[in-house]
């Protein structure tokens, strides 16, 4: 199987396997317990705290494990908005974010607070002229994402701390870092971020385990309440055999540069070869993450279709958008202004550092001869 | 090791521990996904949510899966009320209810409710005179707890519909089966049941996924927001291999008759062996869970220290009362009016299906021997 979909989930690591194994297997304690067996796992829950800190040049004490990026993008957005809700009521965000941010944001738009939505050009960029014509002092959160899921786009969220300073606006800052995370540096404090979002099956972890950054002295309030965990942030005992596999799968993440390099060549190599593909689009621009390609595929077959063909007659694994999303018509897209057919016909491949250029050869091969099979 | 803290968490069975491995290395797909990685995902989430619907009497889309317990008793309880706030304001619990059940409620009476929380008599019982009286047509909600955590007293939970149905209230009844799962019969059609919370990682599977179980019809509102997953009431990519995992571990309850007989004479044999010791003292009553024994150690010492000395000197895992509270003083006992110098003094052993006979005994001798040393 050729599995270019790992925007949606990545293949677990086989040393994330193996340590998931051995808390399962021999570290089953329960980390809050006072004997070995809890002291053994809390043990772990310190070194998969300290593993994510490193990967992202925090303190160990400002990472909070969550059930993924859905439930760590809503406690950010929601438990920052509960938080300052009395210092203003603009919230700042753009039209193009996961549904998880969507959503939230629409939920406290239900509750009286004013949503600002950025729209993106035709390739989903945002302009730092956007964000700061967006922002006013009566800002109480800003979450823009880093990299959009679907098309790649790499947003300035670098300078929205600028911005929020400038206008002297009590704005938190919330950047979703999941699609960043593991493949350009992700440094809260360089961002200027006072929340930072990122999940481990996206980058060889398991799939339940996210993790929230939050900055020292910054408060949000807990979704969930319950017990002592997660300094009662997020509490509920911890994913512990998750959560040391997120430890590991962050340990893997070295040598962005020379990964960075690779990946802009192989990329580069997929969206010459798909442009020469008669018909084919990109719907990512040329400055787009190099990890997720977006295209137009000019056949009579809508593209869900397309990634069922390709799955049973190649076994190639590629998406048709964001797997949350489930089949709906893509806001991305949309957001982009991009024409019904287009949309209706346009699929996203997604790289891993694993990914080789076989896979790429294969990928076009199918692409080429399924246009050619089904050409309208 | 001697592992006698089943209620904080269980050892995980291999077959689950071999389930997640398969989940982890070989179907590593996310379940929302269009091609063949993602619908064998899907095949098992399938599969998974059925093993639930069996181990339940109940049908495989009553079942919501959650990152736990407390998750699973957040969404009951905040949901709920959410859903049914314009029908009345009182809401009905216990005061020994589990802490992510109390704090849920806390904040529900901090926004307005009006909460009733039944005392228990001095073994942590009950009784359903006490239900009939806190249940007025203006109730909401009444979350009860099957098995208490601390001290195994069984709650009447069987009788909440009889009593919500007579004062023609609008209340949807709540039962956190988390230790009565896998032990005694859950079925929540029979427990009169609207919303039932049940997890893993007390019957063998892995620490981070639970279940809510929502009656076909009723309508409780999502804490969460996001993707399709879970039809929207939780949203997140699926934690597959933990939910894999947690099929697993319910396809292992099997013949509870024979089990319960077992334990019952296991149980009633350790009892009988704690009161020999002189000046022991069982907070549990007669009547309670045979997998849960809270006694009082007549030692100098308090008893997160006895803790660690069984743990050091005899490698015997036992607890000083629920690992979410880590540390802080039994809110269960203080219900039951012991004394302070009890509550500081007691401690929870609590059994699952493998614990032997062997175990109980090395656990009898360690508590002689401890007394004796440290005898106040």
């Amino acid at each position: 199987m050729i599995y270019l979909d790992n925007s949606a989930t990545t293949p677990v690591d086989k040393a994330v396997c193996d340590k998931i194994y051995e808390m399962l297997s021999v570290n089953f304690g329960n980390p809050s317990s006072f004997h070995k067996a809890g002291l053994n796992a809390n043990t772990e829950l310190k070194n998969a705290r300290q593993s994510l800190a490193n990967a992202l040049s925090c303190e160990a004490e400002e990472i909070y494990f969550t059930s993924g990026g859905t439930e760590a993008n809503n406690l950010a957005i929601l438990g920052a908005a509960e938080a300052n809700k009395r210092r203003g009521k603009r919230i700042v965000t753009t039209a193009i974010e996961h549904e998880s941010v969507l959503q939230s944001i629409n939920e406290l738009e239900k509750q009286g607070f004013e949503v600002v939505r950025l729209m993106p050009d035709s390739k989903g960029n945002i302009t730092k002229a956007q964000i700061a014509d967006a922002i006013n002092g009566d800002t109480i959160l800003v979450s823009i994402m880093y990299v959009n899921n679907e098309v790649g786009s790499v947003l300035p969220v670098d300078f929205i701390k600028k911005v929020v300073k400038r206008a002297n606006a009590p704005a938190l800052i919330h950047i979703d870092c999941v699609q960043a995370f593991g493949k350009i540096p992700v440094k809260p404090a360089k961002l200027g971020a006072d929340l930072v979002t990122v999940t481990a099956h996206k980058i060889g972890g398991p799939k339940g385990v996210g993790a929230l950054y939050v900055k020292k002295g910054v408060r949000i309030l807990p979704r969930t309440f319950g017990g002592e965990q997660e300094k009662r942030l997020r509490p509920g005992t911890q994913a512990m055999p998750l959560i040391a596999g997120f430890g590991t799968a962050c340990e893997g993440i070295t040598d962005l540069d020379a990964q960075s390099e690779r990946m802009h060549a192989l990329c580069t190599y997929a969206k010459d070869e798909l442009c020469k593909i008669d018909g084919v689009l990109l719907n990512s621009g040329s400055d787009a993450s190099d990890y997720i390609i977006n295209f137009y595929v000019p056949v009579f077959m809508t593209s869900q279709t397309v990634v069922q063909h390709l799955s049973s007659k190649y076994d190639i694994c590629i998406s048709n958008g964001s797997a949350c999303a489930k089949g709906k018509k893509s806001h991305v897209l949309t957001a982009m202004r991009l024409p019904d057919k287009v949309i209706e016909r346009s699929v996203r491949v997604s790289f891993s550092k694993h990914t080789t250029k076989e896979e790429i050869d294969a990928l076009i091969k199918a692409i080429r001869e399924t246009v050619a099979d089904y050409a309208k």
